[in-house]
C-alpha cells in the first residue's frame, strides 16, 4: 500500500479485520519490520487518541515516531499555487512536504476542515498536497472530510462484538454546542457500506451527510424508528452539510439515552461531551464500547503502517 | 508498587535510599526491564526538570516515553461527575484516563493547584481521578498538594551529603512575587518526618503549612533561631495556607543569604528566582546542592518506575 | 570536538565534507556510537527542518532525542548576571544549563536574535551562556548571529554539485516583508571563505553584512553584475546590519528569477516565501537544490554529533 487517506484505500475490509485481530493478539510480532524507520506525525490540530495510538502503533513495529505540532512548533504553511507569499504563511507545502520526506519514511498528517468553505474543504487540499508533494507514503490522521483510521477501527470493533451474522448498525447524529466536521461520520458510513451489516443513518432534517457518501444508505429523520432492533448505535455529532458548517439544533431531543438504545451496544469515537451527546447512564454501562474502540485505534494504525512498511 | 502519588507510598525510606544509590551507580543495569513498555507523561503545567528527568529515567529502564502537553496538544478535560458538558471542556477524565491506559503501561501526570479553592485543591481531584479511572499505574509528577518525586529526591540528597548521624534539617520559607503551591514543602516535610534527622520548619506568621502535614514538627517564626546549628537549609516559597493562596509578604527579610546559613548546605527544588529567594553568593558557592538535587530527580523517578515495572 | 557553535569550529572543511559524504552513503554505520546517550533539543524559537533533521541524525547514531520547546513547555529563562529576578523570568541560565546537563549527554539549542539591540545579539548571550554553564557539549541549531549546521550543509551541497574545480558562488540578498536575522548569511559566508570557490556577495546598499564576517569578500550592489557566470546562486533575505534590524527595501527589484540566474543552481536554506524571495519558475525547476540541501541537514548534524560522541 502506498498511502492511506480514505476507507476507499482498503481493498478487502474483511481480510483487514482478520489481520488486525492477529496483530492485536501478538502486537510485537513485527517489531523488526520498522527498525531504523521514522514516522513523522504532523498535527495541524489537537489530538489525544490519535497522537498516542499512532505513536504506540509505530513503537509496536519498532519505528521511531517524531511528533510535530505544525502550528506551534514550525511555520504557517501555504497551500495555494502561484501565490505571492507576503502574508502570514512562511513556507509552501511544496517545500514542506518534500522536506519532511527527507527525514521521515512515512508521514502521518492531521488537518481539520475550516467548515466555512465547502468547496475548499472537499478539495482536501492539505492531505492531497502532502500526497502530491511528499516523496514518501502519507497516512491520514483525520483530514477535512475523512477519518479512515477511525473508520477502520470501528469496523474492527463491530466485527469483534457482533453476536449475529448480519447485525443492524445505526449511525445516529446527536447534539453538540459546536460546529463539528463530517469526517468521522463519513468514514464510518463508508466502512459500514463495505461490511455485511444492515446499516442505516438517523439524523434530523437539515443534517443529511453528503449524498456522495451516503449513496443509497437509508436515512431516518425519526431516531426512535431508526433504533428499532439495533445491535450497535454509533453516535456522532456533525454540523449541517447542506447549510455548510452551521449548527441548526442544540436541544436535547436527539440525546442518546439508555432507554432509547435498549439492548444495543453504544459506540463513539471520543472525545464525547457527557450529557450533551449521550447521558452518563449509557457511557458508564456495559453497553459502551468506547474504550475498546480507543484500544483498537492502535491496531488500525499498526495494520496500516505494517502494510506501508511491507511495500516500502 | 501500584501507584506513586505521595511520600506515604514509600514503605521504608531508608531502603529506598539505598536502592536509589545503587541505581545511580549503575543506571543501565535494568535496561531490559522496561523493554516495549510505554510511559505516558501528561503535563497540565510547565515543566523542565520533571519533564527531562522522568524521560531520562524511563530511557534508563528501556521504556519508550511519550510526552503530551494536555492543554496545548489535546482537549480541555472535565473532572466533575454528572455535569452537562456544554462548556469549555470537551472530554471527561473517565474517558481520558481509561483511553490513555490503552496506550501506556504507566501514566505520569503533572497538575498544579488553582490556589483559589482550598477544598478543591485538597481533594486532589486530578491525580485521584487518574488513579480511579486509569487501568494502569499512576505516578505523580507534582499534584495540587504533593510532589513526591521531589520529596524522595531531597531525602536521597540529604542522605548522600550528611556528615553526621542525625543532621539538623531546616525547611525555610523564602520570599517570592507570585503565589506558589505547597506541594514541594509538604512532600519535603513528610520525607523528613520519615528520616532520622532533626527537622524543623521556619516560616513567617501566617505561612504555617497544613497542620495535617506538619503534625508535631517544630515551627519557628524566627528564621535566625531556626537556622542555629543547621546542617541543611532547604528553601522554598509557598503562599499562605490559612489565607489560602494569598501572598502576604514580599519583602526581603527572609531572603536566604550566605551569612544566615553559615556552614549549612543549601537546597532548593528549582526553578529559583535569584536574589529574590536566595542571593547569588549562596547559589554560586560550594554550599549549594541544587544541581545535585536535579541530578537525583532521575534516580528517584527511575526507582519508582522500576518498582512499578517489577509489579506489573 | 567539544562544542559546535560556529563554522570556525570546523578544523578542515574539505575533510569534513568527505566524512559527511561517507555518512550519507551509510547513515546507520555508527548506530552503536550513541547508544544510551541522550540529545536534548531546546527550542526558544520555531523550527521544522532543524527540529526533524537533528532528531533524525541522533536516531541514525542510536541516540535518544528529547525535545523541549523552552518557551511553551518550561519557564522563562534569565540570562543577566546579578539581577534580582522579580520579573517575568523564573529560572536563571546558570541553573537551567547545569540542570539539563544532568539529563542529556549533548545539548542542542536554537535561539534567534531580538534584532533590536546589536550589541546584545552580537554578544551571543544565549548560546555562550549554555557553553559557559552547561557541563556537556553544546550544538548550535541557530544562534543570534550564526547557523553553523546550515553553513556546513550548504558547503556539502555545493561540493556535491560542483561541476568545475573552482565554481563561482554568489550569496544574494532577496526581498522579504519581515526583519530576518543575519545568521544564515554569516555562516554561509564563513563556510565559503574556507572553500576553494570564487565567492562574492550581492546586496543592495545599506544591506552589507558585518565587516567582521565579510572581511575581504567582494560585495556587489548590482545583482546582475554579481550573477555573471555564477554556478551557484545562494539566496537569503536579511535585515540591515548598519541600520540594525531595519527593513529598508521590500520591492521586487532583487527577486530571484529564472532569467537572472541563467544556468546557475539555486540554493536557499528554507523556509522560503515564494514569489517574494524567488519566483516559482526557479523553485520548480531542476536548477533548485533546496530539497537536497534539506536532506543534507541530517548529515551535517550527524557528522557534528558523531565527532562530539567520539570525544565524550
Amino acid at each position: 500500500m502506498k498511502h492511506y487517506t480514505s476507507i476507499n484505500d482498503i481493498d478487502d475490509i474483511n481480510s483487514w479485520i482478520e489481520e488486525a485481530k492477529k496483530l492485536k493478539a501478538t502486537p510485537l510480532k513485527n517489531i523488526d519490520l520498522g527498525q531504523y524507520k521514522t514516522l513523522g506525525l504532523l498535527f495541524f490540530n489537537s489530538s489525544l487518541r490519535t497522537r498516542l495510538s499512532t505513536q504506540k502503533a509505530a513503537l509496536n513495529l519498532g519505528m521511531n515516531p517524531i511528533v510535530m505540532n505544525v502550528s506551534g512548533d514550525a511555520w504557517g504553511i501555504e497551500f495555494e499555487d502561484g501565490t505571492v507569499m507576503n502574508g502570514t504563511t512562511a513556507e509552501h507545502i511544496k517545500e514542506a512536504a518534500a522536506v519532511v520526506s527527507q527525514y521521515c519514511d512515512v508521514i502521518a498528517v492531521r488537518a481539520f476542515p475550516g467548515l466555512t468553505d465547502k468547496e475548499k474543504d472537499e478539495s482536501e487540499h492539505v492531505i492531497k498536497s502532502f500526497v502530491k508533494y511528499a516523496s514518501v507514503p502519507i497516512v491520514s490522521m483525520e483530514s477535512a472530510t475523512e477519518h479512515p483510521l477511525q473508520g477502520f477501527t470501528d469496523a474492527l470493533t463491530i466485527a469483534e462484538n457482533a453476536t449475529k451474522k448480519r447485525p443492524k448498525v445505526v449511525l445516529s447524529w446527536a447534539p453538540h454546542i459546536k460546529a463539528l466536521p463530517h469526517a468521522v461520520a463519513n468514514s464510518f458510513t463508508q466502512a459500514m457500506q463495505k461490511m455485511d451489516v444492515e446499516f442505516v443513518i438517523a439524523n434530523p432534517e437539515g443534517y443529511n451527510l453528503s449524498k456522495e457518501i451516503t449513496k443509497d444508505t437509508k436515512i431516518y429523520h425519526n431516531q426512535k424508528e431508526a433504533f428499532k432492533d439495533a445491535d450497535f448505535v454509533y453516535t456522532k455529532n456533525w454540523s449541517s452539510y447542506d447549510e455548510y458548517g452551521q449548527v441548526l439544533k442544540t436541544d436535547s431531543d436527539w440525546l442518546i439515552t439508555k432507554e432509547k438504545i435498549g439492548e444495543a451496544k453504544f459506540m463513539h469515537c471520543l472525545p464525547v461531551r457527557r450529557n450533551v451527546v449521550v447521558e452518563d447512564a449509557v457511557l458508564d454501562s456495559d453497553a459502551s464500547l468506547v474504550i475498546e474502540q480507543a484500544n483498537n485505534r492502535t491496531f488500525a494504525a499498526q495494520l496500516v503502517l505494517k502494510k506501508i512498511l511491507e511495500d516500502l
